[in-house]
């Protein structure tokens, strides 16, 4: 018998949590009824979580682990190493390492996520440093992002690595596609931008002879949206600037639309005609369907959910979670590497 | 007599020029009939101006001066200096030394613009860097946002500079209020960012007791649009990235929204009902409203229209050339880096 997708989840990080969590992992196991190829492990208040599943019925393919604390959202990284053991985020993580889950999730304190899951799961010897990565809803799909906020300063070897990581990823995700890799700058010639990013662009030029990848040069950060690339790769200072951008521009416009389309009788009866369509519209466009960023790096995949996302975003956090281990995104991320070291079978 | 706001412009640069840009000028001129404290000096092939001109009946304080050639899109900033004396950019800049134009607007190729502008106009004393200024639609009305990529790599002294020029700028246009100001960054903590930002966060509070402006700290990418601050500070890569990443990702929302609001019958008839509603919408987020970034920090402003916008656009840009002149932006920023060096009155 293979082994099954085993998804660790953090019960108690977030706002409104276990109750969402809950919800979230009930609605991804009945959706997937059917199968029988996971398991999910739940960590946190064992009387708090079976309270709550009991508004679920009958739920299979699920384990409660007990865990005494959880994360606070005012614990800060530098304490936390200290102050978290027992709690159900760091017993989620490190379930990585003591029983075999492959994949940890969290809604919790992003900070202490961060410190512990390196703490726990250690970055791996090919990579420098470890990225935060995001999926991008774009004109023809979804793209990867990375980093987002990891890391404040990278050099040109720390991108290369976040290409092959973000590569890893979006072939785990889409395993039928051969990722198309992007550089985030502020023009599209080679002449252009720092000197880490012409650097970086020099290296992954050779690169993309291997059979991982597909280079396609730089991008401008009015083209990530086009669904012309798979993976963006950009410093995690930018990469954070560029994503909180894009989220404050959608809710200005979706905010003035709003107001727009109910400031008088005749525009609010226009949407009694437009109901269906701008229904599409904001399905489409809904954040919690990209809801969960990716931390990849380490001896493991960590994945943080939105902490104020509902149960329907937390739901896709975890369809995230088994879509990437169904993919074997740490294989794929061994094999990337590998190809970049220089030692190809 | 008071001396007129002389305002120089490219009359060839941009698509479609110098067609868009005579008739953005005639709207100007037109919707200002009644005030007589302007002169506009169009620069370019006269023959073409003057047949053009014909289509908008009488034309009063308009000037034009003969140029026997343009500046290309193709034209590169390095052999731009050798290549564009005679051309109607640098003649239309070189007017603010050559016969005390206030300012200099031009849609050609922007490398090009910064490059001769520099040149010509020469950084103040006082500043390091100029650096490129836009100005951004928000929740309140419209804020300030540089440097959008004059300078790639910023140090804390350059920061200082663009919070100073920033709030200049803010204060020429709008001479009721009292600039607030904040650097761009990945968090709100004064622990978060590079080195550089904390090193210009520190000066900004001890400055923040000046007249001139009131230093808000840091704002993060989701905030830009709050409304909450008026001069956002940032480094050239990351505020081009901003910028840009905010434009693509306006345009996918709006190409998204419309092709929603006509994928069915039903729908396209609502947009009878809600199209008074939709088009208020799309007026208040009309990008030609905001067209023209200022280069700011030189011994006289210069401001680049988007090569691509039609004739309001262009018109909006006079405008704004026309307002910053009035509300005296050179002395603005003179008085604003005499208290930055200290010798305050």
């Amino acid at each position: 018998m293979t082994k099954k997708i085993t998804i660790a989840i953090d019960a108690m990080g977030g706002e409104n949590s276990p109750n969402k969590t809950i919800e979230g992992t009930c609605l991804f196991i009945k959706k997937n009824y059917l199968k029988n190829d996971f398991l999910i492990r739940l960590f946190g208040d064992k009387k708090k979580i079976e309270k709550e599943l009991l508004r679920y019925g009958k739920i299979k393919n699920l384990e409660i682990i007990h865990t005494d604390s959880s994360v606070s959202d005012e614990e800060t990284p530098l304490t936390a190493i200290k102050n978290s053991k027992n709690t159900s985020m760091w017993k989620c993580i490190n379930s990585q390492i003591e029983s075999d889950s492959d994949i940890s999730l969290s809604a919790g304190n992003t900070g202490v996520l961060l410190v512990i899951s390196r703490m726990i799961l250690k970055t791996m010897s090919e990579v420098k440093k470890p990225a935060l990565a995001g999926l991008w809803p774009n004109q023809k799909g979804t793209n990867v992002v990375l980093d987002l906020g990891a890391n404040i300063e990278c050099d040109d070897e720390n991108l290369i690595d976040f290409a092959e990581l973000g590569a890893a990823l979006y072939k785990s995700i889409y395993p039928n596609d051969k990722p198309q890799v992007s550089l985030l700058n502020i023009g599209s010639e080679e002449i252009k931008g720092t000197e880490t990013l012409k650097k970086a662009f020099k290296k992954l030029k050779t690169l993309s002879n291997d059979n991982n990848l597909i280079f396609k040069g730089y991008i401008e950060g009015n083209k990530i949206m086009d669904g012309d690339t798979n993976v963006i790769v950009t410093d995690g200072f930018t990469g954070n600037i560029a994503l909180k951008t894009a989220e404050g521009t959608a809710k200005f416009i979706t905010d003035n639309l709003k107001s727009s389309l109910t400031s008088s009788l005749i525009s609010k009866i226009s949407l009694i005609f437009s109901y269906f369509s701008l229904k599409k519209f904001k399905d489409k466009l809904d954040p919690r369907k990209y809801n969960g960023a990716i931390l990849l790096g380490l001896n493991g995949p960590v994945v943080k959910s939105h902490g104020g996302t509902d149960a329907l975003g937390f739901y896709y956090s975890i369809d995230l979670c088994y879509k990437i281990v169904k993919g074997n995104l740490m294989s794929q991320i061994k094999n990337n590497l590998s190809h970049l070291n220089g030692d190809k079978e």
